[in-house]
């Protein structure tokens, strides 16, 4: 579960409805065709922005800005040097029954076991990142274009109400609650989008950035494992993708471990 | 037919216009001047923009948002095993007889058939999927080149008319009505860009990455089959590009087949 | 003569006009002093932007876009081929004789004839491409430049209008006229940036990229005849660059004119 | 102690608090409700858009713009010359022992002692310097969407008091004391974008690539140890990264000192 | 002295003020605390983005925009051959004395004359001119970021004076005068942004790539006498760089030096 999104939201949502709440009549804020004309309009223009099939899958997609479900690095980098330790000490072959959780790692080692000349396998593995990236970016592209909709439509709302308040303006009387509403919509379109779609925009690019250096990180790890580099080459060679103070952390912890071995 | 787009149309399109039926005086939404001078603004300037010729096939273009003509890419990439394995079989002159509907899959083959030298054949192939992709280019920016030209005239229509209103600012009864149609060209222009141009330029240019990466997969195949590969060897390589769930499905269908005929 | 320019630049102003005269006081559109802020600041800001020199000349490079020079592909290609016929017939040197129009072309045929070795060539005949794309993008930035100062000086003067008006708000009657003048400068800036700078600075975008296309073209061709390939393989390297129809076309004419040869 | 972050944060504190204490009612501009919904808002915005970790650890990276540590580049030269000259004049292991302030200068001579082959040690030092440039730009893009994040909760807190306002308005009177606390928010987010986000930014910037020019010089100048150049070599090479001047006189001192030294 | 920047900023100033002039009440629009906040808020956040050291020299760097010192291109290349001429008469060595004004074309060929290896001779005049960019481009930036700064500042400014004015809204003869003063921050902003600010940086960035091209123009000549090419030769691929007018008057020139020298 990935807390930062949870509270970030729900807090947001807080901030902005007890803002509502503490005013007089909030009961004004909520208007059933304001909010059609914003939340429908954004999702009548996602629809022929995005092939269908792209836009069912958004909502999975997004899920996974709630999710913490990226490994720490730290963690795989451990994975492959006792992978690579096992290699040297029986053989490439003997792999294969060594149970791996990551999926993409254990893809790899699959190929590596299976024999899979080194330049295909890097290629193939890269095609792969390269589709994941691509999968990810589509995911973004869309809450993006769903930022840009929110407040379009939010002003075309608005222009509405502008030119119905406009035409019946012989009584002032209703000028400011026509005129409330007509905002309203403005309103909606920019929580839309500076609340929701932006940050979890964003948020999915940070994750998809880790989860793509996670998957550099195998393709280096099978690379040094397939040319039977020494362990400890292949961890120096992952460990300075860290940052420094992890990278002093796990270096220590496999200083001990090979101590204690010895 | 492309069923998103036309769905995301016609929502938007009743969304913006039961939102104009349920206010009062519907009809004053529909002021011809008003009409003329966003959308006579936008094609004057699209024609100042791009040659006349360009301009007049961009209908052509943007109605291909609407038609769902792009082959799923594993159509063809079973198309192309299939070729590979008769040229394996029989020979890469035996492919001149087989019938492909893929026009540039066919161009391809006759090139290989002709006895086209790789370098050649690739550079060939890659020049005509760089035209391609400049006329998807040029679509997609006459479309945003609109989107940009509506909310300018629409503002230039509403300085006019916001003018003409404070000019004749004497007798306040007509202050409501004369803005009123002073703002209606900035709705128009919003609505045309938002609902419009640039919802279509976006799916233009999603539909252009998949026929490019089509003709990507028809490049990797033809090279594959020149060098007489093994089929499974191009299998593997071309499904590559797909999504991992229709990968499997792919990979799983074509070792039936095999398991079959063996 | 590039008729699109010209019809878009006339519906423009007929359109702009036309909303203007149907309004009633039409001669208050017609301000000198906000025509003299929004132009003046124009153009002094475009002297501060670029060198004097440069400036004198843009009126002559936007003439370039009512101009319809850009010599058609196909042509230069047919011309390229007979060059690559008559230097294989009879010689290089032969072809010093050969009046040719396009001086890009003709000067390079001239630095084939004197012996100029095909590095230098290439490498002397693409400086001047990047020459041509510099002096093309210089044009298209001082436009750029001014459509972004049209704008900014109407909201100058408008702001200026705006101060005067609330400074002298003591009688209410004279708020409309002040304000529909103060208005006027936006409308001035709003009109040159999107109806003459803006698209004549797309118009020459889009003919400095045919222009270059060509310039592309005449050293892919000039490369061949050095190299002495057969003319035909020169006609189809350089077809690629044409869209399908115009290259089926020419391809179908020079089959029919060989076969008439033989 | 970077003196213009400070000098600059307090002038512009200053002005915008003495813009406001010279007006009447200085009170009206701390408005609790306005500033939770700005402030609250950009917060809950950036624990969406960033993991829970990045964003506390902005607070430490935000405070480097104070702290003026970036070591001026030519003592960083001097330091490595002075390694030069002895590692030629004694070796490259008699390098172990000289005492190295800079961190990432002792580790990469470390590294040279260690017997590291060039292109590893290269490679090594190279994806730390990537490393801290992406540590370093993380800080700067959550600054960045504070930025973005300020205007917009700004809007939507002015738009909920415009929307309040507008439906009380059957009191004239109250119509501008809520219409200044609806403004209130905008104003917020303003300042916050533009005098601390943006400018912090910036200055985080600057610093970023100082650091990384000093780390540049820093694997130049252990190349050149490693490949045993000529002092004088590694220095000419060091020091065309500084401006003219500076390059002087580090010229002249260090032509001083071997005069004095032969 | 550059006249068109001179002439611009003058235009310029002249065509704001008399607007100001020629309205009523000329002297509302100087208002001390308003001008304080705008540039105030300018050079505080300058400060905070940029080095002290920086700031400091950006008056030296924006007074380059009037001083006309960028020598023109031809003259370089005139003073390059004449040197590729005496190199090749007498010896390489013999440029020791000639006097030459350009002071990167002195450093270079000292360095020729010092017996320096092309290799090292390219890479040493690269890294100064890619510090002269840099350098350059600092200048633009803080320009820029004035530019950004200042509309910022006029709209806090104005927000403030807004907020003001609304609070005491009770006497509405004061509405007018205390919103024009409000009006005034927006007004400096928007006249410091884009009559001074971007111009400016605009300018500066035209004559660093004329410096630019001028210091490949003596990289390239350089490069050229070294390898004692012939000076036509040298010629010939240094008058590239010009525009094709200018092109041709030298190369007649200079064939008329030539005819007159044998």
């Amino acid at each position: 579960m990935d807390i930062a999104t949870l509270i970030g939201l729900i807090a947001g949502i807080l901030l902005v409805s007890s803002a509502v709440m503490m005013g007089p009549s909030p009961l004004v804020f909520i208007n059933p065709p304001s909010v059609l004309i914003v939340f429908g309009g954004v999702v009548a223009t996602t629809l022929i922005r995005f092939p269908l099939k792209t836009v069912l899958i958004t909502f999975k997609v997004a899920a996974n800005a709630f999710v913490d479900k990226v490994q720490p690095p730290y963690a795989l980098i451990q994975k492959i040097v006792e992978l690579a330790e096992k290699s040297r000490r029986d053989s490439l072959l003997s792999l294969e029954n060594v149970p791996i959780e990551d999926t993409f790692l254990k893809k790899g080692i699959q190929l590596c076991v299976d024999g899979t000349e080194p330049e295909v396998l890097r290629e193939t593995l890269r095609t792969e990142i390269d589709g994941i990236i691509a999968r990810h970016k589509t995911g973004q592209q869309i809450l993006r274009a769903m930022a840009e909709a929110g407040p379009a439509f939010g002003m075309i709302g608005t222009l509405i109400g502008l030119v119905q308040m406009l035409v019946g303006m012989s009584d002032p009387s209703t000028i400011g609650p026509s005129m409330a509403i007509a905002v309203l919509t403005t309103l909606y379109g920019s929580i839309l989008a500076n609340l929701f779609c932006i940050p979890l925009a964003d948020k999915l690019a940070q994750r998809s950035a880790l989860e793509t250096q996670n998957k550099e990180i195998v393709i280096q790890g099978i690379m040094g494992i397939l040319a039977a580099n020494h362990p400890r080459v292949v961890e120096t060679r992952l460990v300075s993708y860290l940052e420094p103070k992890v990278r002093e952390q796990i270096t220590a912890a496999s200083q001990q471990k090979r101590a204690a071995a010895a």
